[in-house]
């Protein structure tokens, strides 16, 4: 059984490092041509969007790229900000010249739809949603303020960090009228960090606007390049194999049926957690991964017991949370079964 | 043998792919810090620098952060520009608001020390020089424009390209120095493509600024991290265990020795196609790839007979060079006995 359980990276299972383990094709050859052409496909499937593609890099250069391509310096976007990883769209909008409204929250605070539409008006160009806050566990409401926002101001491009988000909880990007989506690799694609995949509207796509073709930040240049099946840049070869395999094992068990697999995992560890009188840290809480704590013990104690006793992986609180929550990773392999064994573990040692 | 001899990226050999088929080390443990410390220890010494650091991202990613992370906006700095690589960072300095003068040179043709100083003066804040010419194959003497740079201007920074030479041709850092240096992973390093890798002078370091944390651009992130032995972002982890047994294998057999490989690969290469009445496109040629032609012969054909029918890869010329040159490697796994027998294949197509 998988031990490594933080919530991303999250543990490679063999099938995907096999892939990667593969003689490299060469990214401007008609055989990537072909390999890549039903990458988007799956990712295609994976998103529930017609428009999608693949970056090299991290998720904050999936950030700070929709964020390039989609707004022009000096242009007003909102942001809520209730965790690390929301504050970073803060940091890389007022870095890139926007006018950023924040919408600041608690913490592992939820936001309502009213509290969002009370910031538009006729002059706000986008609105930034982390629809999982992997620093806290909470989850936004991406659907339902999502109709709301485009009932109201129909030409508002929202923009969802769905890094924990996508592959884990019921996702519907041209459904639900979202403009921008962006995913890591090392989250519920269950790969090795190094790229990012993202899905754009019709909207979005026809605001962007050519550069040069050496801006790697542009997704103009990734959607161009996507007509030929192929990428601006060098490609990251080796690793879109390995998303790929993950792709096509989503695509296999079909969404729903992974989305449950996450669900249970969720939904065994927070009743386990609270028989042995732990906390919930968010509320409302992601599938992706649970912060929690237990009142009068030191998490960092229980973090390092767990690993050298029993074996298991768990991630600190971040920032000024650390020491105060641990967290573990619902995506990828997590699934009911693991919560049960590391429960297990988990009483031992709470209630010995 | 290994037949794919494109000039980048080159052909991973199975004990890179084997180490990056490695359990996951979360890259905010005490694990990966030993890991990385080790890894940077031996990426001084590929560079020949004390201070160096890894990115994930590409070649063009690198060179943005260079021109990012060492000059301000309204900044003047002299770009050499004989190439599709080194027009990158013409394009990537006007794009980040820099005055760029640009000593634009016909595509495979070398640059003087005199040329270069003749652009200089103490209003200029930077030298951009690309050592090795992926495009072309052309080189530039780094070594001799540096030390005159900087007899004459101090203080002007020299950034260099060096994707396609480090780790092919003699190539020292700090004794040359050099400000800033590049290599990517899917070069000489023999690693599939998602890193990117950086050394800096003391100079160099003390021009860099803080912006904010998550500012993937900026090398003081970079910097800032390597005193913990960490990385600021989602550290691509199992690329990086690729990365770091490839600079094991290079230091295990010392530069030199790395160095001399190449250099025979392309001695043997151009003496033999003398021989076929072929001709080398760039003049002076650097060692870590031969652009060549055949007079009265489509080279495409030559191109996919060579594949179709000896199961060998070579690339095309790129932009307006497509058609009339090829490019062979001479990186990596790419030695002397490889080049005797990929001409005795082109022999027999040229003169059967």
């Amino acid at each position: 059984m998988n031990q490594f359980l933080t919530p991303g990276p999250v543990f490679v299972p063999p099938f995907v490092l096999e892939a990667i383990n593969k003689d490299v094709i060469h990214h401007r050859s008609p055989k990537f041509q072909v390999f890549y052409k039903g990458l988007l496909e799956r990712l295609s499937y994976l998103f529930q969007a017609k428009t999608v593609g693949t970056m090299m890099g991290s998720g904050t250069f999936g950030v700070a790229s929709m964020m390039y391509s989609l707004f022009q310096s000096g242009e007003k976007v909102v942001v809520v900000n209730n965790g690390k990883f929301s504050a970073r769209w803060v940091d890389e909008g007022r870095l890139q010249g926007l006018e950023v409204i924040e919408l600041q929250k608690k913490w592992g605070e939820g936001v309502s739809t009213p509290e969002v539409l009370d910031q538009l008006d006729t002059n706000v160009a986008g609105v930034i949603l982390t629809h999982s806050e992997t620093s806290t566990g909470v989850i936004v409401d991406v659907e339902n303020i999502a109709f709301a926002i485009k009932r109201a101001f129909p030409g508002v491009l929202i923009v969802v960090d769905a890094i924990t988000s996508v592959g884990v909880m019921p996702y519907y990007h041209d459904a639900w009228q979202i403009d921008g989506s962006i995913v890591s690799a090392q989250k519920a694609l269950m790969n090795p960090a190094g790229t990012v995949a993202f899905a754009l509207s019709d909207l979005a796509v026809g605001k962007l606007k050519p550069s040069h073709s050496g801006d790697f930040r542009n997704l103009y240049n990734y959607i161009q390049s996507n007509k030929e099946f192929t990428h601006p840049f060098t490609a990251p070869a080796q690793l879109l194999y390995g998303l790929d395999v993950a792709l096509a094992s989503i695509q296999g068990q079909e969404l729903p049926a992974i989305w449950d697999k996450s669900h249970q995992s969720a939904r065994t560890f927070r009743l386990g957690l609270e028989k042995l009188g732990g906390k919930i840290y968010a509320q409302p809480a992601s599938e992706a991964l649970t912060a929690f704590s237990f009142e009068n013990w030191d998490m960092e104690k229980i973090k390092s017991r767990l690993k050298s006793e029993y074996g298991w992986t768990l991630s600190s609180g971040q920032g000024k949370l650390k020491g105060n929550i641990l967290r573990v990773s619902h995506m990828g392999t997590s699934d009911r079964h693991t919560m049960e064994a590391l429960l297990k573990d988990m009483e031992k040692m709470i209630k010995p």
